[in-house]
């Protein structure tokens, strides 16, 4: 159930782009056991007066930084939140060609009643029981 | 107190976009007891190559799918979240004619004293007495 | 490590927008202790029928309404959250000239492991002793 969101400077072309979200989510497929077609992006483009960025941690970034927001309920482990970053960062800079040090990703869980994925229900949150449905 | 960030694929009409707010913030209205006024939304649109989703739960998506993020305070019950799930497909369904499958819905939660509505205060945390103020 | 989401309606200049994004980090330094370089931010801009605001609070916004949304990781106290608020508020009234009014600032937590500022690493998350490490 992740939903993304992906903040770049403008400029990049449709093929950067669609790179982006594919790669991402093939990292998620690889790492957190998301199911196919649990895919839910938006990549925001930003000039150069609405976008900044600093070498906070001595790490050297650039123009192409791009901020990964992800939301998703919790349950992941940790194990499998390091394991995704990192395949992230591996997939990306196979293609489209990000560096490593361009790259931040960061997590946000919201409890599984918080999610309706579609026709105004909660599909992993069954009333009936008072407890989160199996994911 | 909802913030609400509403992203759409590229090409609505003003009317169409305006309908999104209006009809989400009414259903709010109606369920989770929101008051007049509380109204603090914006859409981002994005193109083709921004914008992804999925077949994820066997939902039939369009290109027409509303990611809907909510972020308030705790303290909604979960009955009120639920209808307030089924109210804002209900409304948009009716106007601007969304389909059920296309919406999308996932709500953040953030403590009273991570809020400041104006001026620089904690309108829903008053210090003085170190605990949450009356909503 | 705040990542910051700064909403405004479209039509501001190249130097209103960057003095937003300076404030805002100048009054973080001031008051929640981040880093020199700790700037991680983006603007977004709205259209007329993209973005919406309510007098709730009795609080008398306009269209120079500037939503702020703060993402960073748990550990900063009320005290110095309280502190941020008042310092934003007072620096972006005098550059780039934001009403009191105007300033909606929301902040979201979120834990050590769920942030990778780079290289696909969890720097403030050290999985050998499985606690967070010193920020």
């Amino acid at each position: 159930m992740p939903l993304t969101r992906i903040t770049i400077r403008a400029g990049k072309t449709p093929e950067y782009k669609r790179a982006l979200m594919d790669e991402i989510y093939e990292a998620m497929r690889e790492t957190v056991a998301i199911k196919e077609g649990d895919r839910f992006m938006a990549i925001s483009e930003h000039g150069e007066d609405e976008f900044a960025y600093g070498s906070f941690l001595g790490i050297d970034r650039s123009d192409d930084l791009v901020q990964i927001q992800v939301f998703w309920a919790p349950g992941k482990t940790i194990e499998a939140k390091l394991a995704m970053y990192q395949r992230i960062v591996a997939r990306l800079s196979d293609n489209p060609g990000v560096r490593p040090e361009d790259v931040l990703i960061s997590v946000v869980e919201t409890a599984p009643e918080n999610w309706s994925f579609g026709n105004g229900e909660t599909q992993f949150y069954k009333a009936a029981d008072r407890q989160p449905a199996a994911a």
